[in-house]
């Protein structure tokens, strides 16, 4: 048995890695780096916890295949994941990590140079979230006659539309997170321990469905409660949830490392009046964007008919509904691309993948009912199937 | 009840100000900026899963109390999780975030610049993970009459030493992974799938112990099976344990954020001729460095006397043993700072954390036992309490 299985085939990454070349040469870049954990293991296959320290993929538009650059102690895991030939996997020295005044980019600047792309022009991920200023400032001295510019996310931008075989771990990343929201709600009960629900969630998470194992979330499950419901990334305490309050669960199923996050709203206790009928239209919202989610269509379309069923319900509006979502590593599972919001005009394409994050607040209480989605001919497919309405725990 | 409950006194987050502001003295600085959401934390107690889009914390030489800067959204987060007055509590624009050509840091250009701190000696975090280039484009630019340098880390390394209530809670942390690693050996047998012995460790984490539940770790759960065991941060899949492979267990438990991790090696099936041996010697040398884990003694000297008992064992060494630990956040749980390796000459005081990462590869099987712990008048204190030797599950 082979201890690591690949989830595409060669293939789909040489495909991949075209399409960037070519993104590569409208953009006039010779050299990409990417750093985006997502972006290596898009191009490469790379599969690792190992983004906290630094480490690279390097696209060159003359290269059939890219370079893997990490620490030694990872390029084992890049010779196993990956389909790259020995001679692309690059380590760099272990004394480099956390090292006061030499840096792991100081070998990076040595590969580069070595390869004859010293003065190449090269693009960064100027705002990748583990390429650090450090990163970027031993690079740039290290290759003063190069020309840096940001590449403006252009490997999350070609991640967009994704393939029949990423369709197919979104589907099941999906069916993983709709049962991880089930098992929730029925844990959830007026006094039990607010940690003891989230244990459900991950241990129901990384159980998977049957025949999909499930892999770790970009974020950790997010269930804010009563008061807490009106700051949304505060995370659990091992408080008992009360016996009359309102609750927001925010969580994804990751199935080889794509997600399908999904939110619902769950009241402990005899709800407020008024509260379901938001609940309708946030849903009569949701299900107008759906709609609307057909190739040809643009982002802030999708936006506009979900706030137009809400101003038809006399409701207030916010005014990003969504974002892309796929392949995501921690600390985030948006892509960073395209947004449901005004002035995104993205034309929408068959296989792009969203997270339609559909919520209303009122003075007192809020309600928030999403759905990830495909974009198919026949609008927004979901893929979650847990209850679409105000969930009531009496 | 109230929504949070903060795990320290505000006194003693103004004595952690305190002692940082000597040290920008010390240092320099007038003013540093802190994004690394541990220190985020530890300066002012800000806790939530907000670290994906640019915020800090700022502290100025002259000024009793920092100031946070953040999300819009996350500003109740920071008024319900931290002492700060609100004026203190700054927020940014929403429409910035992830925006193409404005950034977050625009506006704190404009807050550094209202408080009349456009030339001072500004301390960045070059090298913390979420400080990205563009971070620091869109700052140095806007305040040209700025003086910028990297801070070293002066943050992390005034953290260094635990408080009576942090090692409280390290000693909790200690537990909660002693009952996580405790339940995966138990529930680790030929033909279980990986997942599912992971779907019990976050499960046991996140239960934690009676009166102490646990919190997300900074990093999942590693669990390398036979081949995988030579590449550290190859992560599960939902393959059925052989019958007969060495794995290892990497794990933490985490108390408020605190951080105690540990590793065990597992052998599935009749383990290899010799390795119960090299497991002895593990423990030995691990013993030999705990003893050593005195004040007044350096951390080399620390990694020196598990090298001792490794060689008289007729072993190799590796050269980094250990790291300081304590509070932390996603992607890592080490603090940056100490490393026990040849070279490190830090002082060792009573209340300094670590994870002594002992581990031994021969050519075809290896074996880490490692242990977290607290340095004593006595020596280190250990955290956890696991079987210290090879566990054999037959």
């Amino acid at each position: 048995m082979s201890i690591y299985e690949k989830p595409f085939e060669k293939a789909e990454h040489a495909k991949r890695v075209a399409d960037v070349r070519r993104r590569m040469r409208a953009a006039g870049f010779d050299l990409i780096l990417c750093q985006d954990p997502a972006n290596m293991c898009w191009l490469t296959g790379f599969n690792g916890w190992s983004f906290y320290v630094p480490q690279c993929v390097l696209v060159h538009v003359d290269e059939e295949w890219p370079l893997w650059f990490g620490r030694a102690q990872d390029a084992k895991c890049a010779q196993v994941t990956t389909d790259l030939p020995d001679r692309n996997i690059v380590p760099f020295s272990e004394r480099l990590v956390q090292h006061k005044t030499e840096h792991p980019y100081d070998e990076l600047v040595g590969l580069v140079q070595s390869r004859g792309w010293a003065k190449a022009r090269i693009g960064v991920e100027m705002d990748a979230h583990y390429y650090t200023a450090r990163c970027h400032a031993h690079l740039t001295k290290g290759l003063p006659n190069a020309r840096f510019a940001n590449n403006g996310d252009l490997v999350n931008w070609a991640r967009l539309v994704k393939s029949p075989a990423e369709l197919k771990l979104m589907r099941e990343a999906g069916k993983i997170c709709s049962a991880a929201m089930n098992r929730a709600i029925e844990k959830m009960r007026p006094g039990v321990p607010q940690n003891q629900v989230v244990a459900e969630i991950y241990h129901a998470q990384t159980v998977g469905v049957p025949g999909s194992g499930g892999d770790y979330a970009a974020i950790c499950p997010l269930m804010p409660v009563g008061e807490g419901t009106s700051t949304p990334h505060l995370t659990w305490s091992d408080a008992p949830l009360p016996g009359n309050a309102l609750t927001m669960l925010e969580i994804a199923g990751s199935r080889r490392g794509y997600h399908a996050p999904l939110t619902r709203t769950i009241h402990l206790g005899k709800p407020p009046p008024g509260i379901q009928d938001v609940a309708k239209a946030v849903v009569e919202g949701v299900d107008a964007g759906l709609a609307a989610a057909r190739p040809g269509n643009t982002a802030e379309h999708v936006e506009a008919v979900w706030q137009a069923v809400l101003r038809r319900n006399g409701l207030k509006k916010e005014s990003r509904v969504g974002y892309s979502v796929g392949l995501a590593y921690p600390p985030d599972w948006g892509e960073r691309t395209v947004s449901l919001r005004p002035g995104d005009q993205t034309v929408l394409q068959a296989g792009m993948c969203f997270h339609i994050q559909a919520g209303v607040w009122l003075k007192e209480w809020g309600v928030a009912i999403s759905e990830s989605f495909a974009v198919t001919d026949s609008g927004g497919d979901r893929f979650c199937d847990v209850a679409r309405e105000l969930i009531v725990i009496a």
